[in-house]
């Protein structure tokens, strides 16, 4: 239970599905989930926190916000990552 | 020269236009910026920042990220915020 289990938004996942996927990880899998999304997905990434938040409110809280770049195909490609924690 | 300026990523102005302006702010006006990113201009923040990096390497450094959400026209609109400091 202690790495972070990483999710990348996807461009065809809903925000409900990948708040409802972090949930099921938060319950199951791990104490934390490393959110990332990259380019145009980082606004999603944001969204989902959101949400997430809305959700459980004291449940998780927000360790890091980070953000850098990775080269794909010769193109830069900007990333957010959001590692979030469960409270309990 | 201590308060952050803050400046908010306009949909109309290029990354280029941004990472010029900042400079800008950096060398006359104040030692650190905060911008902010709202919706769909989350990603361009991110784009300026890594831009800006870019040109400046050890010259900024980033001081904290945030992200958050407001409320507007009753709409939930999500931010992201990044406090760039000059090094020197």
């Amino acid at each position: 239970m202690n790495k972070p289990f990483e999710v990348v938004v996807s461009r065809s996942k809903s925000v409900e599905d990948h708040v409802l996927e972090i949930i099921e990880i938060l319950n199951h899998n791990s104490n934390e989930v490393d959110l990332k999304g990259y380019g145009f997905e980082i606004n999603k990434a944001v969204d989902i926190y959101n949400a997430l938040k809305d959700r459980l409110k004291e449940g998780i809280t927000l360790e890091e916000v980070s953000i850098g770049s990775e080269t794909k195909d010769r193109k830069r490609i900007s990333y957010l990552l959001l590692r979030i924690k469960r409270s309990y």
